[in-house]
């Protein structure tokens, strides 16, 4: 007998047919013995419906209220699924997040768990209830409803099963699993058994859709055993995230790579010859960071003749907003000899925690592109990370010839 | 500066454009320097979505779990009230059943209210805030999310008023106060000023749909001061509804009748030649009760014959429930000469405090029917109220013949 926590996404609580299913799923695990944890998101596009709503009143809604509003779309959802559960003949009892009392800070709209008390839980639990979570929600200590913002069900499912002390975590999503690159991309993209946390934070902060960043890093300081499955498929042991230690155990020869993943929402911005003096990163970038734009990569270059070039990607929508701010905040003071931008970019990252102990990944992974006669325009690295910034239309190409090159295909 | 409770109905909330015309009058009355509380019920069809939505997984849903699902529909009001005060720059708080803390019994979808903590409100009042509370709901003592049942919006409203020791508790309704009857029957019916708890009683359950009678109990219990207004009206003082006590002062002489009330919502059971022995009322209406069916008028006449006749109406709906449990459960025992059921029936009641101190209005109703040719086929009375039933075809030139004949036109 285990205790398993069960997420469930938007997509898998869409419509009545969808929750029957999920509790024929929950069901199973039940009749096998084992105590069940269901969390569970709004249905799918009830969210964006309330915002929506909200709108229609305000252009910029109080967060409190706001919080209020679109935590309903996941206590609805509880409840259905718990009506779905007594259908089957199963004793199922539903909690928000201020019943559980998941207690959280007080920042609306992006709250971070402080506390979950899992007594009246774990009570449920040996009383042979299945337990029915509503995912992205909480409560701060004044018992004002919060929200986690947008993939807080992962982070809910991973912070109950750290204070349940769950044997595993389950993520049901509309993939089997993680892959070694996106599949729409590369045919023939292999599910993989098993990766560590390091490599799927890597995976995940790189583009990787399947489990949000947040949810990995919490699971991986609370040491919470976490897997992703589909809801859409009867059986598969989905990709088990391990921790490095216990992968040891059983894989003699690490792979040398895990994974592939690539992001073409990034642009690119350059600021060349600039006087290379102490603290000019800072002028650059403090600026950047008050208007609130997050920076990815961080490039600077050392020119010959005392200046310098310093490059960083930020997102799409805001590489606008950042040109303006360079030329008119920041280029007064620095006197840069150019500033540019350029959207038309893509970002690879080859991850692996295997290319700690081998040479020559990256040597493979550059020679692999210049071989397709692909440009690389930036490179950063990381311990088990390797990223390279291209030509947005060369993106397909470089993904497809570089799983090929680390052999990652299905065998 | 007055401290007033301001319950609003699914249709003053229906979509942005009403609610951000309840928050304009709410603004005009705090401006007047008054503290303002807000009660609000789930937009107008929005319950019935929810309570659909949980049929489409099961047809026997749990009381607990429908709970959870159907008081969404009032969190949302409260937050989207809130954001429309806002965006006129006012201060607005919003409260859920259990964060108020309205304390009920366990009753799921028809939970009374035991207690309310009144603490948080009053320090958000005394800060400036307008409180939005949702209506129609409360919590348990284990923290379960409780409904109040269909209605309980009014309830909570007067609840609230009477936690607070709020001056006035105004129900904001499509129509713009109590009329002496339906308006659509009559067109000369009158808005009353003020009418009696114990009138309004009456009349609520005698098939007004003004007010929830419950409320009404409520407020007379609490000694709540209670006002029908229009939501969709800019003036007018609707009706206060007043103890009798306070009515008399400024009443010289009482009105003999305050309105007329009707419902043809009811059906007829009689048990003809039943005999005459103690304990027969309960033979037959026990069986009934026991099947949850709920009666209004009772009726027994004692026959010449030492056999008597039981004649109860019902809701349409559960006559023929009602005739079937009669046949097959109470007949084989008390062998009656007939059980006939007749849903062609509808009620009239006319009702006034006056009544008590003046004869003559029974004999008066029963000469302006007699003189139409209608035939009055059952009698119920009460210290302020006659019920006549009469064949349905009759009902509106019964009640407009009885307004005319007690003068209650507009004048």
């Amino acid at each position: 007998m285990a205790l398993i926590v069960q997420k469930y996404g938007g997509t898998s609580v869409a419509n009545a047919d969808r929750i029957r299913n999920l509790a024929s799923r929950v069901g199973r695990f039940k009749k096998k013995g084992h105590q069940i944890v269901v969390v569970v998101s709004a249905m799918s596009g009830e969210t964006n419906r309330l915002i929506a709503l909200a709108h229609e009143v305000t252009p910029t809604p109080d967060p409190r209220e706001l919080d209020v509003i679109i935590s309903t779309g996941e206590q609805v959802t509880i409840g259905l699924t718990c009506l779905a559960l007594h259908e089957l003949g199963f004793k199922a009892k539903s909690y928000t997040g201020s019943q559980v009392r998941i207690l959280t800070d007080e920042s609306h709209g992006k709250a971070r768990i402080i506390d979950i008390d899992g007594h009246n839980m774990q009570k449920d639990l040996d009383d042979g209830y299945v337990v029915v979570v509503a995912g992205f929600q909480g409560c701060d200590a004044k018992g004002n409803i919060t929200t986690l913002g947008r993939g807080g069900s992962d982070t809910t499912g991973v912070a109950l099963a750290a204070a349940l002390k769950a044997d595993e975590c389950q993520i049901y999503t509309d993939v089997d699993g993680v892959y070694t690159t996106d599949p729409r991309v590369v045919p023939e993209a292999r599910r993989l058994d098993r990766i560590t946390f390091e490599e799927m934070l890597e995976l995940a902060s790189q583009g990787s859709k399947v489990l949000q960043t947040r949810s990995v890093e919490f699971a991986g300081k609370h040491k919470v055993k976490l897997r992703v499955l589909s809801s859409f498929q009867e059986v598969g042991e989905g990709t088990l995230i391990t921790f490095e230690e216990d992968s040891k155990d059983d894989n003699m020869e690490e792979p040398l790579i895990s994974g592939i993943a690539f992001n073409r929402d990034e642009a690119k911005v350059t600021i060349l010859g600039v006087p290379d003096t102490p603290g000019i990163a800072y002028q650059v970038l403090g600026p950047v960071a008050d208007a609130n734009i997050d920076v990815d990569m961080i490039i600077q270059n050392q020119g010959a003749d005392g200046t310098t070039d310093i490059t960083f990607t930020v997102h799409k929508n805001e590489m606008n907003k950042a040109l303006e701010i360079l030329r008119n905040k920041v280029q007064p003071l620095i006197h840069a000899r150019e500033i540019k931008g350029d959207d038309n970019i893509a970002k690879i990252s080859v991850v692996g925690v295997g290319m700690r102990s081998h040479v020559g990944v990256a040597s493979q992974m550059f020679r692999t592109l210049s071989e397709e006669g692909i440009n690389i325009q930036m490179i950063s690295t990381s311990e088990i990370k390797i990223a390279v910034v291209i030509e947005e239309k060369y993106m397909e190409l470089a993904v497809r010839t570089l799983h090929q090159a680390f052999e990652l295909e299905e065998t």
